[in-house]
C-alpha cells in the first residue's frame, strides 16, 4: 500500500490539468461557494437542475455532484434521472445527502437515490451516513437510531462502503474515507470552517473532480485511484481550511471565506506532502 | 423601563450560546448572505422549501423566517404551512415582506401569511410596513396610498404592531422597534449597507436568532424580552455597518461585504454598550 | 463618428444618476454576483420569476435582463412573458444566452424568446452566438457546425445583430460590441476573470444598466446611444478586471472576486478614458 500522501499529491495536478467539467444538481444556498469552489481548484461548474436539460447536461460531463440541501420533488426527480443517465454513460456520480435523518422527504430521496444509482463517493457527515447505515435495518421496521450514528466513525463509514458498494467520504472533526478494505483518516482541518457556508456541499463537488481527474489519469476507469482522490478533495478542504485560518481567522468568519477560496486556488502538489496528517490502514 | 442597551447586553451572550436553528423560506439572490450572517452570529441556518419537507423541518427549528422575495406560488404554499406548524408548535415566526406594495402577487402573499400566522416579528421597511398597515383599509376598497406610506414611521410601526398583535422592526434612515406600547430607536448604520445585498434579509434572519435566544433565556416564553430581541438583532447590523465602513469602506463595497461579516462574527455585548445609539419611549 | 472612449465616459455618470431598476430573470449560480455588481455601480437589481410576479415588476423596471443559466419551463414562461410585457412597455430587454448550444432545453428556450421578444442588446460567448447565428440555417435541417463558431468574432457578432436587429456584445480574448453597422472592439479584461463566477452573467445585467441609462439621457429612446452602453459595461467589467488583478490577484480567486466588486464600485468616468482599449470600425 503506496503512502497516501504521495498518492494524492501525484494525482493533484490532473485537476488542473484536465478541467473536467462537474455537473452540479445542488442547492441555492452554497451553489455560488460551489461554482467557485469548482473554479479555484481549475475544474469547471455546470449547474442544470430541470429534467429535460439534465438529460444532455449528465451526459456532457466528466463528473456528476448531486447534493439534496434545498431539494424539491422537480429537481429530486431530476437528480434520480441525472445518476441514471451518468450510470449508463459510465460518468462517476458523488452523493451529499444533506440533512439525510432530519425529515422525511430526505430521507425518501437518499433512499431513492441509493436504490437507483450507483454512485462512485458518498460524502456526508456522520448523521448522515449513520441515517444511510440504518436503511437495510430500517426496512425491517427499525429506524436509524443513536446508537448506530454514535458508533465509531471508522465502522460506520465501512458500514455504507460495503452495503452500497462504493467510496465513502465521512467528514467531521476527524475525517474517514474508505472503500470498506482501504481505509484513510484525515487529521486536517480547522473548526472555522463550520462558521461559513458550503465547505461540506464544496468538499464534495470537489470530489467530483477529483474523481474525474483519477479517471482521466488511467487507461481504464476501473482502475482510477478513487481512494486517493476522495482523500484529496477532502484533505484539500482540510489544508485550505488551516492556511485560510493562519491567514485571515482573526479577522472575522467574511475574511476566513474569502480566504478559504484564495488557498483552494493556490494550493500545490507539495503542500498535501508537508501539510497533509493521514493515517492509513487496510483491512 | 430598563435601558435598552443593558437589555441587549445582557441578551446577547444567548445566541452564542443557545446556537439556535433558524429555519428560514428565503429568496434565492440573498440565501447565501443569509446563512453567512447566521454562522457570523453563532447561529444555525437550514434553509428547506418544499411543502413536505418543511413540515418536519420547521418542528426542528427554534425560529422560522419567511422572506418572499423571489416568492413563488409553491414556495409561498410552503410558507403559509411552514407559520402554520410552528404557531401549533409554538416556535416563532418572523415575516420579511420583501416588495410588499410592488406587485399584486406579493400583496396577496402578505396578507394570506398575516391572515393565517401568527408572526412574533415583522422586519421590513417604511414602504413595506406602509402596505401592510393599509390592508385593513385596503378591505374597504382603498388601496394603500403613499400619504400612509409617508406618514411618521414611528405611528406607522406602531399602527402595524396593534393591527398584527407583533412586534415590528422598521428599517431605515432610523430604525423604529416597537410592540405598540414600547418604542425604541436605533441610529446605527451607514449608508453603505444599501449598496450591498442581504442586509435586509439578514437582519431578518437575526432578529429569528435573537428572539428564539429570548425565549430559551426565560422559564415561560411569554415572557421574552422581545423588544431587546428585535432591537439587538437590528442594532447589530448597524453596529457592524459602521465597524465595517471604518475598516473596508473606502476600498469599495465588495471589501465592505465582507468586512460586514466579520463584523458580525465579531461584535461583543460590550459593542453594545459603547456604539449602541438607542431612543427610548413609553406610551 | 466620435471617439467610443469619449462617449463612454459621457454616458458613465448617468448610470449612478439614474439608478435604473433592472429586473433579473436570471440563475440561482450567479445572482447574488449579479445583485452586487448592479449595487456596486449604482443601479437597483429586482429578481422576481414567477409568472404572475413577472406581470407587474417587469412593468416597474427601466430594464429587464434575461438569463438562462439555471432555466426550467416555469421560468423559461416567465421569462418570454417579461420580455413581452417589458417590448410593449417599451423597456429594454437584454438577453444571457448561458449554455446556449450545449443541451436542446437552452436551444429551444433562445430559440423562441429571440421569436417572441426583441432584444435590445444579447450579451454572450463566441459558442453562444455561434448557435445563435446558426438558427436560421438550423431551421433547414443543418445544426449550428463548428465551422459556424469559428468563423471570426466580428462576422459572427454582426450576423446575429443583422438577423435579430439588435446590438451584439460577444465576450471572450477580445470583446466584440455591433449592432451590424458599427463595430467596436474591446481589448480590456483579465484571465483570472474566468476563474470566479459571474463575470458573464454580471456583465449582462450592467448591459442592462447602461442601456436604462443611455436611454434616459436623451429625449427619444431611439436616439441612446447603446453601442456606448453596450461598450461601456462590457469594458467597465474588463477595467475591473484588471484593477482587481493588480489589487489582489496574487492573493488568488476569493481576493479576486471581492476586489473586482470593489473595482466596479469604484471606476470612474475617467477611467474609461485612461484604461479603456478600444478599436472603431464603421461598415
Amino acid at each position: 500500500m503506496e503512502d497516501i500522501a504521495k498518492r494524492i499529491a501525484q494525482l493533484a495536478p490532473a485537476v488542473r490539468e484536465q478541467s473536467p467539467l462537474v455537473h452540479c444538481i445542488t442547492n441555492y444556498v452554497t451553489v455560488n461557494d460551489v461554482a467557485n469552489g469548482l473554479l479555484a481548484i481549475g475544474a469547471s461548474p455546470i449547474m442544470s437542475d430541470d429534467l429535460d436539460d439534465v438529460d444532455d447536461i449528465a451526459r456532457l460531463a466528466s463528473a456528476v455532484d448531486l447534493n439534496i440541501g434545498t431539494l424539491n420533488h422537480r429537481t429530486v426527480t431530476s437528480m434520480r434521472h441525472a445518476g441514471k443517465v451518468a450510470n449508463a454513460e459510465d460518468i462517476p456520480v458523488i452523493l451529499d445527502p444533506v440533512g439525510a435523518g432530519a425529515s422525511r422527504m430526505r430521507n425518501e430521496a437518499v433512499s431513492r437515490l441509493l436504490e437507483e444509482v450507483q454512485f462512485a463517493v458518498i460524502r456526508g457527515n456522520a448523521s448522515e451516513l449513520g441515517f444511510i447505515a440504518g436503511l437495510e435495518v430500517s426496512t425491517k421496521g427499525v429506524d436509524a437510531s443513536e446508537e448506530d450514528i454514535s458508533r465509531d466513525v471508522v465502522s460506520l463509514a465501512r458500514d455504507v462502503a460495503w452495503k452500497y458498494n462504493t467510496t465513502v467520504a465521512l467528514t467531521g472533526p476527524v475525517d474517514v474515507i474508505t472503500n470498506g478494505t482501504e481505509t484513510v483518516r484525515i487529521m486536517n482541518g480547522h473548526p472555522m470552517l463550520k462558521s461559513v457556508t458550503g465547505t461540506g456541499c464544496v468538499t464534495t463537488a470537489l470530489v467530483g473532480a477529483w474523481v474525474a481527474a483519477a479517471r482521466s489519469s488511467v487507461l481504464r476507469a476501473e482502475e482510477a485511484d478513487l481512494m486517493a482522490a476522495a482523500a484529496g478533495a477532502v484533505s484539500m478542504m482540510g489544508i485550505a481550511g488551516e492556511k485560510a485560518f493562519a491567514e485571515a481567522g482573526e479577522k472575522g468568519t467574511g475574511s476566513f471565506h474569502m480566504a478559504l477560496i484564495d488557498a483552494l486556488s493556490t494550493i500545490t502538489a507539495d503542500d498535501f506532502m508537508q501539510m497533509g496528517r493521514y493515517g492509513q490502514e487496510q483491512l
